[in-house]
């Protein structure tokens, strides 16, 4: 691999900026809002025309895959289709799956937005707009990487096949089955799968990310009557649900965090001193953090602890309860039916099936000591495992060496506390590694109002993305 | 008292009744929802116009006294005026004020009603319509009985005074301040006060009403961050603040209903054998009760401890959470300030301020001993004590002699659970006994949908407001 190569890359990357800015606005123009039927048309719109224009543009074999319509929906709301394309198709090279995704999350300049949130608007090197860095910038990028071999007549040194969807803010509707059904096919012959759809850990250090926790999400239902009851009338002889639901949600967790839920650290991967020692180097500070969230206090106190308890130990939390009193003011109502939300982050050798027993097991055993006789339920409504990979596999060395070229340190190895279903279903089909290679900065307020990528996350990622297309063909060639 | 003159009341009132009932229609079809902005005019319109004339027609002397805006709206809302009238100033006569009110609560068909809810509709003796039962049906009944005196040609054994509002139904705004304002004037000279405004225990007996619980209600508010958080990043090192609020919560109340805040108890007036003893004769059926509710087990299992549980000993009930999730679905959120809604019903002897500060105390143990950095506060937004009369005073021996004339049987002697506050204010402003004498049947499905008035409901229930006031100048002239 020479230097000289990735030097004139980076060069060219460096004097496109302008264009590259320019064209991720038309791309963040497109209301792509994959959550809100108003805007499906422009949603399908950005992946069965503006995706597959760009891929063509760059002499890609483009399929698109109709998913039929939405469940759940009526009159049925047509999903957008998902991109399976091919760029090279040279034996003699590796070849790299890549996923992105091309719908974002909803946004409205009254929700907060110091600007229109279409419009991409850069205001000292942060380029605001829904979709910048979540996940229109890093597809861009990936784009702009392989026209820029082009306009340089540059070998790419591998063969790129593309899997981008119009529904990953909405759940991915479809998209494990369409992967899971193209295992033996379109899958067959990947060799590794890159994700760029995540964040640094910080603002200043570069990561790869090797880990992400699983979830399962319960509801729990309590119904005490037939119908809402008066508490003037009625408080003091009834087994009340509220009371019964409570009961039960302050029998899950501490206030610390510790999970009461009987067997449930059980499977939990043991902490090796190999891993203990991965969380020292990285750049995190505990203050800054507890400055970000507003928290006086956390619930760990080393750095070590905080990262370890965001990314590789279960963790419950309690989101709230339907059929309750929720307004502002008072109400003097005995709620008949409620159902409480609640939802358990799973970390590696946790097995969903198993927690969902294991919850309702406990539950069943908790409510029965209170001797009350209204009916509770437990279902689970998500239900994902834990993903892991190994970073000293040659997938992410070459991410990690992409990453040391282009800003002259190691990058820190990361997890993320939340989840990414997806990312264990390729490694499924494709049996092969998965890495996730985040471009943009922990401030980038993903998902929130004043989604922002800082313009030199952009260029500086671009460039890793173009090493690491130099580093993993070299490497799997040793 | 001649038992002949009752009689002569009673036929007029019977000939009568389809008078009475197209007369309620019209003051049905009159849609005086306080709590709606929208209705406002028409509500001031039910007590300035149709009120006040109604008056008049009988000859009473009336005074709409103007309570100026309602506080907080924006624009200013004018809030209806309330009624002040007197009829007879014989100095030989006793004064009785009747209290009642003219606005209702919302209604809609498509709540669910079987029938349009502002058009009286009469099916198989039952009127439905919104007010049929609360209040306009008690309150057009006094007018009709005090007509048939007056067509008849009756001495009208009483001087009457009347006090009716049109903000009942939210919350009597302004109304204590000018009943208390006007204690050594209008109600100077009051010697007994009735209202008719609640319900029997059940569909068959008869009732007059000594008791009613008070109520303190509570918000508890939590915090933990400066805004919500997402539980896959940050769950598990964050005290959150729904494990603080559900710790809480668990801690105030037993699924039976036993309240576990220390002292609360401690004032609770003692029951005493001649009390134990009132209960017995009450026609109330614990298995009816359980199916009317729709539940398979009461937390008491006795008819009186049923009863006393509703009516003479504190509750606590859990309403609902103000800022959490409450939506149907998932939604993987950390809320980070949440308020939790609970009330306590009063008994005789608690004082709403001490509860108050027992429940503060009680609170800020708790949470203290989770070792939680988040903090809580907890405040009171209504704070009412109980009501207690004394059922063999002149005023009750008189609503008791009423309905058995017209019954043939003792009227049950109960109390209610929920509150009215304005029954206290009128005791404290006459220093004189208030008694609370239901007409309407407890299936009469008040604030629900089909509200209704049982067509006999509300001919037996003018003959008792009759036999009432012949009763009421005969035993308080002996």
């Amino acid at each position: 691999m020479s230097a000289k190569k990735l030097d004139q890359i980076n060069d060219h990357l460096t004097a496109n900026i302008d264009k590259y800015v320019k064209e991720l606005g038309n791309a963040v123009g497109i209301k792509s809002v994959s959550g809100d039927p108003q805007y499906r048309d422009e949603t399908r719109r950005m992946v069965a025309e503006y995706g597959k224009n760009e891929l063509e543009r760059l002499g890609a074999t483009v399929e698109l895959r109709e998913l039929g319509t939405e469940p759940g929906t009526n009159p049925p709301l047509q999903l957008p289709p998902v991109i399976l394309a091919q760029l090279g198709n040279d034996p003699a090279k590796k070849t790299v799956c890549i996923y992105g995704h091309l719908d974002v999350q909803p946004a409205e300049k009254s929700d907060g937005w110091n600007t229109e949130p279409f419009v991409l608007t850069e205001i000292d090197g942060k380029m605001y707009g829904r979709g910048s860095t979540d996940d229109k910038g890093p597809v861009l990028a990936w784009f702009n990487v392989i026209e820029a071999y082009q306009k340089l007549n540059l070998d790419i040194p591998i063969n790129i096949k593309f899997c981008f969807e119009g529904m990953e803010e909405s759940g991915s509707v479809g998209l494990e089955e369409l992967v899971m059904s193209e295992k033996d096919k379109f899958f067959k012959d990947v060799d590794f799968t890159c994700i760029s759809d995540n964040y640094w850990l910080g603002q200043k250090t570069p990561c790869v990310t090797y880990g992400l926790r699983g979830i399962s999400y319960f509801l729990v239902e309590v119904k005490c009557a037939k119908q809402d009851l008066h508490s003037g009338v009625h408080g003091g002889v009834v087994h009340e649900a509220m009371t019964d639901l409570c009961h039960i949600f302050n029998s899950l967790v501490s206030s610390d965090g510790s999970i009461k839920i009987d067997h449930m650290n059980d499977d939990v991967k043991p902490l090796t001193p190999e891993e203990e020692a991965t969380y020292e180097p990285i750049d995190f500070d505990t203050e800054v953090y507890k400055q970000e969230l507003g928290v006086t206090q956390l619930a760990h106190n080393s750095k070590a602890k905080v990262l370890q308890h965001r990314w590789r130990f279960p963790s419950l939390s309690i989101h709230g309860v339907e059929g309750a009193f929720y307004g502002a003011g008072a109400k003097t109502v005995i709620p008949h039916n409620v159902i409480g939300k609640f939802s358990i982050r799973l970390v590696p050798n946790m097995d969903p099936n198993k927690v969902l027993k294991l919850v309702q097991d406990y539950i069943a055993k908790v409510h029965a000591a209170t001797g009350s006789p209204n009916t509770v339920s437990v279902t689970s409504i998500h239900g994902a495992p834990a993903w892991v990979g190994d970073f000293n596999d040659v997938n992410f060395t070459a991410g990690r060496n992409a990453v040391k070229r282009v800003f002259g340190r190691e990058a820190d190895l990361t997890r993320e506390g939340g989840s990414i279903p997806i990312t264990l279903t390729f490694e499924e089909a494709t049996g092969k590694s998965v890495m996730l290679l985040p471009i943009g900065s922990s401030d980038d307020a993903a998902h929130s109002q004043n989604e922002k990528l800082n313009r030199s996350n952009f260029l500086n990622g671009m460039k890793v993305l173009a090493a690491y297309f130099e580093e993993i063909a070299n490497l799997s060639k040793k």
